[in-house]
């Protein structure tokens, strides 16, 4: 009965012992079993499964405090049940396990299933199963040629048991369906027995391919591919160049309507949409999704990768390190921090001649200006090659950028969320000799390098930004960048990487880009352009990209079209427009949601007027796409508590709205399925074409585009800038800035600045507080309001 | 003659144009080519290679400036000179690839040679060449039977041209030379036609192996390993139970005597060791080595991946980020930062149940302690398991940590140099409610939790060490560890992929593994327990493992012994000692050595008189290994000013002073040829064995076993405490932590606490500062005299 567990053995070097009994043992038995592993040294955890009528207290405090290692001691509780045969003690696992044949869809009349190394229970409640349904055979065999062939005759093969890693996916038939039900097992995930479908755990219940076999069937070619790890890759862009004469698929990007603080599902009907199209419809389709920070990860439950049977999967390595991306921007960011303070420090400190010398230094003899340097000496006017024959004043010229530390707009950044870091003093060691300046450390997303990442189109191309990128004013008030600075080389050196996308899969086996993360609020926030580019090469001229805008179509969407796709040149064919029943209460007039706080009954129970008053927003929303020419699609991503009614409502409403078709979704119960839907209309409203124009011309005065998105988008009577924003807005022009795109920094919870103001609110004068600049990235951003 | 680069425009979305110009060729005509490209918007950069008479002002001046993309446009001088057969342009290029060929001591007789897409000049120096020594063939096809056919009967392939790596490695047999010359020329790593012979020129010079043929090579199963990009790979730890009955391979030590500032190249030893026993002996043999931090990489030059021809490669992949291991430490080190000040706020800003019910909350109606919760109420004599039960004094007992924010240990960590963060004032902003406080930043590989990864022997142990790790003291002066503030679990997650060795190759295809690099200062400054571990098995019983201990043999190689081996259960076969004319020559009372100061004649010029003085040091520190029963062999890393008068009186008074052996090396120049008498001594010495003992037992005083390294090791007369230290010592004794290994926080540069103090000082007395502990990774540190 007791079987030590080798697999965890290896994987995190503890012996779990793995008693499961049958349905009429007695307590006394069971806690004679609990008593034997107790003295047993080598045992560091149990996995207990019995019957639900049989547990009690008593058998809980028998164990072994020692033997409660976290995370892994687990007693499942299984119930005797009725079978379709005969009787059955149906263990968690079994019952897990038909349900996600169930929900999967899978068809099993006729299938041939094998399972490999189940344990008593779950082989008796499968055997219970299948009699009627299909066949199904049993191995615990590993690695053995007989298992092999098993494996390539199975039509479903089923992982009950350790070590599902240790057979080549090359012995599984593409087709074949894997359920592997034994790491959801382990991680304790069932509660009573009964699973608690934690995101978590539908992502462990399956096994992804290995990314080089998905590499692959996507047409990529082994030199294109740098695997990290068994499901992550990143991608070269000398694709880029080989496809350079492929025609582009179809471009389609998922925005949502003024959403609640909880979020209406833009990230599952994305994941959910390519599940439908390439495992549904077998249309070629790709994800490009952002990478999403790591802080947050640990204090809410981040939702980045999709939830439900909608997910990108594995979900740890989604969220946490992936490639390294956000990792490396951490890295360059900090280093040119860095620079700034220690030039200012160096120039404060030394004289024209030393800083030269420590500048030019020479090596061996010879004394060279790097090319960086000649550009800055062509910047300042100064003809000349030999660093011998500079005049004092050019050495001085040359050697002072004369920060002023006040103008200093360059942060430093973490990936953590670590509050203390939001305002701090440094430079108080002494070595720092009084030069000490308040600062304060950013989520690392939000570093301009995490922007200029997103929009860049090539290395050079990024190169290029990095250099411009503005960390202060001199004294002058002239700029200074990275250039100036002397760092480019060793930003673009730490980014090098960064630049390639990373490949990742769906819950269903569609491909997915995951690269970059930029904030939707003080950048655009949407993933990177360089992703989209290579996806719409890799689908073909007849396959699809979806890509996500961060927040409200109002910001992400705008954003999307003016800044994004005026940087790639990349023409967008549709929009899906995400919308939830929740939230177009809450427009309509609903009680407010809060996160973490229970739900309103307007919430959970049919409430037909509160539905109608509130599509004022979805209306409002898809007439904003519509001003960029591209045809809606409304999905509206359903919830168990939405009613038949609730739902036709909201489609028709749409409709007559303008919408190009209007759809209910389920992906998140039911997978790409619960899309197929969705995936038609949107495959319609493509063939119908697309008339793309951007909403305004960058050349335009800066208030000019402002005002434009406030009025046409947003709906706003007019703008008012402070005193501070006017003086911004005349030195970015003076400056040579004025003709970038705007990236407007708004609340995501109204339409207008207020984010109490629900629906579509009218007759409000926004007010612009102050405006920015990221030079690199290439874009102005104004602060609406009191956002930070 | 011009031909458009598209293998940069793939890589780094640039196009070069590249020109190489006939001898005769007049200023004119180069100007006019000049030109052209200054007219060609689709090239960003230009590659030139003309004569070294013909060049000019003129024609450097005719490049338009915009052309003169950093780091690209490269204009090389060739020489016109007169070849074995014929007269001939020969271009840096070649010059380069020929002297390559010279240095790796390939024997062209009879050989057949490919050059693969070479221009002009290249071929034409080549044929110069081999017309007497071997037989050549030139291809400039890519990708065809033909091509790999050749491939096969090449003796030696160059690689003369763009997009080498579209060549798969198994195309090329085992043994045949490849040298890969392209990303030579287009570095720019030429003056005046003359390779500079920087290390990362070396570096690029050659062309790993695939990380995966590697691995097959040395005996690794495709699921044991994880690749990263194509030359590295991390490997599971699932392999040590695999190889369980495996014997170990010897175990070698590289340590060093008492450097100079410019260290004495002990890496270089090492790498050089093992590519002299696995390419020139043929014995199985690994590197082990510290992953160096990243922060001082953009200051100074950085050295941990070796030098010369004795180097890891990539370099810049061993250099820059890896695979995330060291920002996997940051990210987790900050989590558990940024819970310290959070924790600390909440407790002072809520009641008791307040916090009772963030920490304990109610999901869907259900609360439930977590495992580390329940081990906390166990830890604080609570035995109760259901949250609804607590009394109110146990609430609060439950509920706060106390913690004393003066005792706050724990510091935030970047892997940047970033002299402003030395010392903050952190929690600044309104928000935190005044509760702000000075703090620090270190560098990341200051971590105690790269300290637990160096010493950690499976996920299980580092889990527990991570959480024992003590952050502080409460009010009543009792420890508070990672698991009282509950996020072991999250740094356990942040850390499942570091554990896991990384593998690399030397420039001669030996295997590396490159994993931890905790300081050799405040840690114990070894590379990872379970590298070693792995590494041992893989190479066999015949085999060896070569790791390195920083700094002197007093501070790393008794670190080495007394805590890595101690933690690890592994028994050192042999330890080589790296010396240097120039360091003994500084013992022996020459004048002081400074980093980027030209090193005095005595030095660069033969002085018996100063060696023979010097080698003290060395005497003393075979001594100190001898204390521990392992046999010494001495390695004197040739330099090239170094005589053969002095290389021998080195060796001659190493072996009178008890060194088993001691030879020349002369890896940095030559590779592991250079190295093949040390590797044929340490065979000797290891098969000699080794009688090992550790120099005190744990369970004495923590003073008797500070005095004792003072006295055996640095042959100090006695130590002396302040008073800090002694009330420090008997808290950590009060606390528990009185049987802990010891490990010194001194000076490299001086056996004794006096950095000027050379050769063997004798008659002093040991100042300790203060004494600190890291609980988790399980050492007590005294710092002494003033070190930080």
């Amino acid at each position: 009965m007791q079987e030590v567990n080798q697999n965890l053995a290896e994987e995190a070097g503890l012996n779990i012992s793995h008693i499961c009994l049958p349905p009429d043992s007695s307590e006394d038995e069971i806690i004679d079993e609990i008593l034997k592993i107790n003295e047993d040294n080598r045992v560091h955890g149990l996995a207990l499964q019995i019957s639900e009528d049989l547990f009690s207290n008593k058998i809980l405090n028998a164990l072994k405090p020692e033997k409660d290692v976290d995370g892994v001691t687990d007693i499942n509780l299984g119930k005797l049940v009725r079978g379709d045969a005969h009787e059955c003690f149906v263990s968690p696992v079994a019952r897990a396990v038909i349900e996600l044949l169930a929900k999967s869809g899978v068809n099993l009349d006729g299938k041939k299933v094998l399972v490999i190394g189940a344990h008593g229970s779950l082989e008796a409640a499968l055997q219970c199963l299948f009699q009627r349904k299909g066949s199904m055979t049993m191995s615990s065999q590993w690695k053995t040629p007989q298992l092999q062939s098993k494996l390539h005759e199975a039509d479903i093969v089923i992982l009950g048991s350790p070590k599902p890693e240790e057979i080549p996916l090359s012995w599984i038939q593409p087709g074949t369906t894997v359920l592997n039900c034994f790491h959801d097992f382990l991680s304790g995930l069932f509660e009573n027995g009964i699973p608690k479908k934690h995101d978590i755990e539908i992502s462990r219940g399956q096994t992804p391919k290995a990314v080089d076999v998905l590499a692959k069937e996507i047409g990529l070619l082994a030199d294109e591919i740098e695997i990290y790890g068994k499901s992550k890759a990143k991608v070269r862009l000398s694709l880029l160049e080989r496809l350079r004469d492929q025609a582009d698929g179809k471009y389609v990007l998922v925005a949502g309507i003024t959403p609640t603080p909880l979020g209406e599902g833009k990230s599952t009907v994305t994941i959910g949409l390519v599940q439908a199209l390439t495992a549904h419809l077998h249309v070629n389709s790709f994800a490009c999704l952002r990478q999403p920070s790591q802080g947050p990860t640990f204090g809410v439950k981040g939702g980045a990768a999709g939830g439900g049977y909608a997910q990108v999967i594995p979900m740890e390595e989604f969220n946490l390190h992936l490639t390294g991306d956000i990792h490396a921007i951490t890295a360059a960011n900090n280093l040119l921090a860095a620079a700034i303070d220690t030039r200012i420090l160096h120039e404060n400190t030394q004289t024209d001649k030393a800083l030269y010398n420590r500048l030019v230094p020479s090596v061996n003899g010879v004394r060279e200006f790097s090319e960086i340097q000649l550009a800055r000496l062509k910047k300042l006017g100064i003809n000349k090659t030999d660093p011998g024959t500079l005049t004092e004043e050019e050495v001085s010229k040359f050697a002072r950028l004369n920060i002023d530390p006040s103008t200093i707009t360059w942060q430093r950044v973490l990936d953590t969320n670590d509050r203390f870091l939001r305002k701090i003093t440094i430079g108080q060691a002494s070595t720092e000799k009084g030069y000490s300046r308040p600062a304060q450390f950013d989520i690392a997303v939000a570093s301009e390098i995490m922007a200029v990442l997103a929009l860049t189109d090539s290395l050079r191309d990024m190169k290029e930004r990095l250099g411009r990128m503005v960390v202060a004013s001199d004294k002058n008030g002239q700029p200074v960048t990275a250039d100036d600075l002397g760092v480019t080389g060793a930003l673009t050196v730490l980014m090098k990487d960064a630049i390639k996308p990373n490949l990742m899969q769906t819950l269903e086996g569609t491909p997915v880009f995951v690269h970059a993360g930029p904030f939707a609020n003080i950048a655009h926030g949407n993933s990177s352009v360089l992703a989209d580019k290579i996806a719409l090469k890799l689908v073909g001229e007849e396959g699809f990209v979806v890509t996500e805008a961060g927040f409200g179509a109002d910001i992400g969407m705008e954003k999307f079209f003016n800044i994004k796709c005026r940087a790639s040149g990349l023409v967008p064919s549709v929009v899906v427009l995400v919308a939830t029943v929740r939230a177009l209460k809450m427009h309509g007039g609903g009680p407010s949601v809060t996160a973490g706080v229970p739900l309103k009954k307007e919430y959970t129970e049919e409430n037909i007027q509160l539905v109608a008053d509130g599509c004022c927003n979805l209306q409002k929303q898809i007439q904003i796409a519509q001003l960029f020419g591209v045809p809606v699609v409304v999905a509206l991503n359903v919830f168990k508590t939405d009613t038949r009614a609730e739902i036709d409502l909201v489609c028709e409403l749409a409709k007559r709205a303008g919408a190009f078709d209007a759809v209910p979704c389920y992906h998140w119960s039911v997978g790409g399925k619960g899309s197929v839907d969705l995936a038609r209309a949107v495959r319609e409203a493509a063939n119908k074409g697309s008339h793309f124009q951007f909403l305004y011309d960058v050349q335009l005065p800066i208030v000019e585009k402002i005002r434009t998105i406030a009025q046409a988008v947003y709906g706003a009577k007019d703008i008012e800038l402070s005193p501070e924003a006017q003086s911004k807005i005349d030195r970015y022009t003076q400056q040579g800035f004025g003709n970038l795109p705007i990236c407007m920094a708004k609340t995501h919870l109204s339409l207008s600045h207020q984010p109490e103001k629900k629906g579509v609110p009218r007759d409000f004068i926004l007010p612009i507080s102050d405006v920015r600049a990221s030079i690199g990235a290439g874009f102005i951003y104004p602060l609406v309001g009191t956002v930070s």
